[in-house]
C-alpha cells in the first residue's frame, strides 16, 4: 500500500468513525450530561431532543452536516449586555483617550458629555449621538490597527458591576450549547446587531467561533496603497446594520442558506428567529428572558436595552422555547480565572 | 467510562490520526501524484512545496488549520470565461424568458439589441447597459426564487462553443488543487466579481465549495412577510462589486483574516494577490495565464473579457507563480458525462 492509499484510507475509517460518533450521540440518553449548567426542565429538553431527531441517522427528521447551522445572537444571549452594552463601554473608553487629540470635544455634544461620564445626556441624543461616537472610535484606522485597539482592550477593561473581564461576562450554559451543537456537526455563528470587528479578535478564544463565522454591522472600509503596502481603513461610514430586519438579510448575504436553529433575547432578533423558524422541516428558536436580577439582571418589555416584547407576546405560539435564567440556568457565568 | 467519555476519545484519537494525516501528507514526494492533471515543472512545484512548507508540523514556517485560507476567483480561473462570462449568458437568456411580459423591449435599448442577438450593439451601452441587464434578470423575486431560476439554467444551458454543460466547462487541474488543499486543511474560498447567488446554487455539487464560503458581487435584499411567509425580496439595486479593490474589502467583511492563498487570471484579481502576498510570513499567489487557443482560448493584454495586463507586467517581481495553460496542464476540462 502507497502511503498515499494508507492515508486514504485513515482519512476513510476517521470519517465513518467520526460519523458515527456524531449521529449516534444524541441517543445516548442522560448519561452524557451534555449541558451540565442546565436545570433539567422542559426548556433544556427542548434542545436536546431537537438535536436529537436532526442528527439520527434514518430518522426522517434527519439534517445532513452542512445544513447544520446555528445562530445566535451575542449581546444579551451570549454575554451580558447590562448597565451598557459592551461596544458602547468600549466607544467611550475611546473617545476618553482619544479627547487629548480634539480639544474641541470638551465643549461639542456628545462628545462633551462623555468627557463628563453624563450618559444620561449622551442617550438625550438618540441614535444620532450613539453612531457619532462609534463614528469617531472605530474609524479612521487601518483594519489591523482596529484589530489590536478592540483586542488590548478587552484583555484590559472590567465589567462595572460583575467586576471581572467582560470576556468572563458570557455565560456558561450558552458556552456549554456552542459546545454541545458542535460536537453533533453543526456549525456555530453570531450574528449580532455590534459591530463585526469589534467582536471577531476574541470570539474564537471565548467562544470557539473564528472570524468567518461572525456576522456583525459594519463600516466601509477603502483599500489602500501605502509605501507598497496595501492597508484596508476603516471609514466614518455606515456599511450595514445587523439588526432586526437586518439579520435575516447578513444570514443570506454571508452563510447563504438559511439556519437551523436560532438564539436570542430581545426583539432586535425576532426576525432572525422567525426567519429561521418558518423554514421547511425541522426548526427551532430560544429567546434568554433575563429574569434573574440577583445573579444578573432582571429586564423584558420595559428595557432601553434589549427589549424583549413582541417576542415574549409570540413564543408561545411559534413554538420558541423561552428560557427563564433564574430557573432554567444552574450557573450563570463561568468560574472567574 | 461512561459512553460520553468513550466519545470524547474517539474524538481525540480521530482529531490526532486527523491532523497527522493532513500534516505528513506534504512529505510524502512523487508517489502521492496530487495533482495528476499538472504536468511537471516549476509552476506544479511551487504548489507542492508552498503547501508542504506551511502543513509540516514543526516547520518554522507551519501554520495552524484555522489560518490556511485559500481563495479562488471564479471566471477564467475555475472555469472558462470566453466568449463571454457565462453570468452574461444566463442574463441574456433571462431577457428572452421575460420579453413576452415587456413589449417596451422590443424597441427599447439594451434590450432590443439583446433580442435581437447583437451582443456587439449591448456593448456600446458599456457598463450601464450590462447593470441594467443584470437589474432586470437578476431581481425583483425572492431569493428562492432565483436560486431555483439559476439551478434550472445551469443544469440546462451548454457553452456555445465547447458544447457541454457549462458546469463541465471547469478546470480539471483547479479541481485537483482544490482538492488538494482542502485534503491539507485549507478552507477554500470563491471570490468572484460575479453575482454570489448565481454562483452558490451549484458551487457546492461542482467544486465542493459550500454557499458559506462563495463571496461575490452582490444586489440588495428586502425582509418581507408576505401571509405570515417572509421572504427576502430582491431589489435592482447595487449592494457589492466584488471586483478589483473591492475584492480584498469583500474577503475582509467576510473572512475577517487574510488569506494564506490567491488564485485568479486577470487584472480583477490583481488587489486580491497583492493583499493575499504581501502578508507576514509564507504566502502564496498564482495567476492563470490563458496560453491555449486550441484546447481553450488565448488572450491576455488586450482582451475586453479577463484582460492580464499589470499582473503579467509584475508577477516575476512579486514572485507570483504564472501557469502556462498550454504547457502546464495535461488536461483542461473533465470528461464529458
Amino acid at each position: 500500500m502507497s502511503s498515499n492509499s494508507f492515508r486514504g484510507v485513515l482519512l476513510v475509517i476517521c470519517g465513518f468513525v467520526l460519523s458515527l460518533v456524531t449521529d449516534t450521540a444524541s441517543a445516548q440518553g442522560p448519561d452524557a450530561e451534555p449541558l451540565p449548567s442546565w436545570n433539567d426542565g422542559p426548556a433544556k429538553s427542548s434542545i436536546v431532543e431537537f438535536v436529537a431527531k436532526v442528527t439520527t441517522a434514518d430518522s426522517p427528521t434527519f439534517v445532513p452536516l452542512g445544513e447544520r447551522i446555528a445562530v445566535f445572537d451575542n449581546d444579551g444571549t451570549l454575554w451580558c449586555e447590562q448597565p451598557m452594552y459592551v461596544q458602547l463601554a468600549f466607544a467611550i473608553d475611546r473617545i476618553k483617550a482619544l479627547a487629548p487629540q480634539h480639544p474641541e470635544w470638551q465643549t461639542q455634544a456628545p462628545f462633551a458629555a462623555v468627557l463628563k461620564d453624563d450618559l444620561k445626556a449622551v442617550m438625550v441624543g438618540g441614535e444620532a449621538a450613539l453612531l457619532e461616537l462609534v463614528m469617531a472610535s472605530h474609524a479612521g484606522m487601518t483594519t489591523t490597527e482596529f484589530d489590536a485597539i478592540a483586542r488590548e482592550w478587552i484583555r484590559t477593561a472590567r465589567h462595572p458591576k460583575l467586576n471581572r473581564p467582560y470576556t468572563e461576562c458570557v455565560y456558561q450554559p450558552m458556552l456549554e450549547l456552542l459546545s454541545f451543537l458542535r460536537s453533533h456537526g453543526f456549525k456555530t455563528y453570531i450574528v449580532s446587531g455590534g459591530g463585526v470587528e469589534f467582536i471577531r479578535p476574541w470570539a474564537e478564544q471565548v467562544y470557539g467561533i473564528p472570524p468567518e463565522q461572525v456576522i456583525g454591522s459594519s463600516i466601509q472600509t477603502q483599500y489602500v496603497v501605502r509605501d507598497d503596502q496595501p492597508v484596508l481603513v476603516r471609514l466614518p461610514k455606515i456599511d450595514f446594520i445587523d439588526d432586526k430586519s437586518g439579520k435575516p438579510v447578513g444570514i443570506q448575504r454571508i452563510i447563504g442558506r438559511r439556519p437551523l436553529m436560532a438564539f436570542g433575547n430581545s426583539d432586535g432578533d425576532f426576525q432572525m428567529l422567525e426567519w429561521t423558524t418558518t423554514g421547511e422541516g425541522p426548526r427551532f428558536g430560544l429567546l434568554v428572558h433575563h429574569t434573574d436580577g440577583l445573579r444578573e439582571y432582571a429586564y423584558d418589555r420595559q428595557s432601553s436595552i434589549g427589549r424583549l416584547d413582541r417576542g415574549l407576546t409570540e413564543a408561545v405560539s411559534r413554538k420558541w422555547t423561552v428560557i427563564d435564567m433564574q430557573t432554567d440556568w444552574k450557573t450563570v457565568f463561568p468560574e472567574s480565572k
